[in-house]
């Protein structure tokens, strides 16, 4: 084909789409239905409420079906701004907050800002595929900042990694796809290195509402000078279940607005305004659900230790939010046991390799288990199809 | 500020969010309101039934909430395949169809499969800014291709602009900012000229629903080999007045739809769910309401031209669909002319220079008239108040 920009053609298909097409032909009993902990998202549609709030929206406020601003509606970057200063003792404006078509793209719009063709990025591994896919798609190295005990990664072995052409740092707590919650004295000193070496720290925290522990995931935002540094992501999608309607935030200093502004405008004009709509009548009305909702989600990741633990072979590497992150104890290269799980197994996970620079031996290894849909006793079904498995 | 792409800083500012800023502190009166020609989007909200129909998916179907696929509903996507196999006789496949986050971003995604840093995109002047904008983001050269007699491009012009990093001409039609509806030979002429230099022709048909002439504009579909050559981009916004939904759509070869999805996996993960069942009633169901509602912008346009023919020393250049190129007949640079149309003539148009490579004269003495928004006696209005205007 031509012509073909060589940087999309050299990066790998969409691993969730691929992981769907290992279903085709492939039929589950009603006994033994598929179990799919294969993505991050919500398998029911967010509360009764919020899905007439934005019916509601679609009827009688003509607006709602209008382009709005660049850079989303105001009262939502407010009510972002007003929850943020709360949560992390910050004092931002809402002219500090970006709404974007999803967290995906506030990732794009961030990385646009900082970095080009031939600059490099530091990223800890594994990584989210879709990080890895922009940055090659861009032509920007992504160079793998490989984790320690914990899936923890270190400042100082970042440190050595850092060349005159890094631009940034990007760190995902909780992490997908590990599930580690990286401490706040670990954030602290990416942001302190990244400053020193005037690089960009990227936080994205689309897990943020599901972090197990409690308060402040970190101070960075106490610092007067936050905005020379930081960029943090976050996305409506998971905790409202509105992964349907693409609405993720960005937080920077007023300054890079204007360049956040210009990639935006290109890449989508505005978001959605129902999604917007929506986002905003969760923040202000699902706050004590939401609450339940991390509890539940808290208690599956319990479940989820427990049952790995208990599994013969089997070593549970990180555990958080939506995910674990697992060695299994086969042979078999991850993605030949991907796709014998689902007809073998009736389970759907992704292979640890999606997550890995390529050639990388420890992605065969391990897999990804994104637990946070599945309930308590399908986590308990899953480890006895897990148990039953024969290579 | 630092780090920053330079790529990004270079560029300039959204137009659109930079002519409201000029609204700022300026007030109308009731007898004398704002006339807003300055953005192509409806102002009224789409017909009760479509919005029926989002409200009635918001509450009683769960999948609206949740995750589509990348490449968009297969309904959808059959929708367009089958609608322009009877419009332009093609034989497309849904295959050959994404849905995309609003058309501006199927520009990016396109692009972003036929070139990168370095490369050359030829694109006829003056064009539409967001377009620049993504290439110069991208440090893609646009290289501009100047149109002659009733803004027309020539494609043996364009034949002497093609080098070696040429990869793909970009035409709008009917076109943004000129209202130009380009000739079917024309588009003909453009395709064996990419055809033959292997670049690929981007045929962005955003105001498709508003050509004033009758029947296929052209008939590149009907070329079997079409998909080497051809990609063609669509909007659901200005039919359906969708704009606060951001549907748009991507047709292409099914090879290249491999790279497209990679792409918007990582800008997007899947388009509004909401805003692609609205698109969808709105084909199914709006066909004579649209109908009605190209006869009307038609009839606007006659209107625009009626009015500037008879407006002093004022020259329209191209019109049609949405828009109106006018040459002014004053020695003031079109921005500040722009400027001081709305404290002292309470207009919103924007400048030429918007749509021109930096530091061509021509744009000084042009403005776009986005005029599809307003009514005939509003049109009769604006003549009024450009009439009057003394600069």
């Amino acid at each position: 084909m031509h012509p073909l920009n060589p940087a999309v053609a050299s990066t790998f298909r969409p691993p969730v789409m691929e992981a769907r097409r290992w279903l085709e032909g492939v039929s589950f009993s009603a006994e033994r239905p598929l179990i799919n902990v294969s993505q991050a998202a919500p398998l029911d549609p967010p509360p009764e409420g919020l899905r007439r709030a934005i019916a509601d929206a679609s009827l009688n406020i003509p607006e709602a079906h209008l382009y709005g601003p660049v850079l989303g509606n105001g009262d939502l970057r407010a009510a972002v701004a007003q929850r943020w200063n709360a949560a992390y003792g910050a004092k931002l404006e809402p002219a500090n907050v970006a709404i974007t078509q999803g967290c995906n793209q506030a990732f794009c719009a961030a990385i646009a800002t900082v970095a080009g063709q031939g600059d490099e990025v530091i990223i800890p591994v594994p990584w989210y595929f879709n990080h890895k896919m922009w940055l090659d798609m861009q032509g920007i190295k992504a160079v793998p900042l490989f984790c320690g005990e914990g899936m923890i990664p270190d400042a100082a072995d970042a440190e050595r990694l850092v060349t005159a052409r890094t631009r940034a740092i990007v760190l995902v707590t909780p992490n997908n796809p590990s599930g580690a919650e990286y401490p706040a004295e670990t954030l602290r000193a990416f942001y302190e290195l990244a400053r020193n070496s005037r690089l960009a720290l990227v936080v994205d925290e689309t897990y943020r509402d599901f972090d197990s522990r409690e308060g402040a995931p970190h101070d960075l935002f106490s610092d007067p000078d936050w905005g020379d540094v930081l960029i943090q992501l976050y996305s409506f999608s998971k905790a409202y279940r509105l992964t349907g309607h693409r609405v993720g935030a960005l937080v920077a200093s007023e300054r890079r607005m204007i360049e956040v502004e210009k990639v935006l405008d290109t890449l989508a004009i505005s978001t959605s305004q129902l999604g917007q709509i929506g986002g905003l009548w969760g923040m202000t009305h699902l706050g004590d659900w939401l609450a339940g909702e991390r509890r539940e989600v808290i208690a599956r990741r319990d479940a989820m230790r427990a049952g790995m633990e208990a599994l013969p072979g089997w070593k549970l590497k990180g555990c958080g939010a939506y995910f674990a992150w697992a060695e299994h104890p086969w042979d078999l290269p991850s993605p030949e046991l991907a796709k014998r799980l689902v007809s073998e197994a009736g389970v759907l996970l992704l292979p640890g390799t999606m997550f890995m620079p390529e050639g990388d031996s420890s992605g065969l290894r391990h897999v990804r288990i994104a637990f946070a849909n599945i309930s308590g006793a399908k986590i308990d079904e899953l480890m006895q199809r897990l148990a039953a498995f024969r290579p």
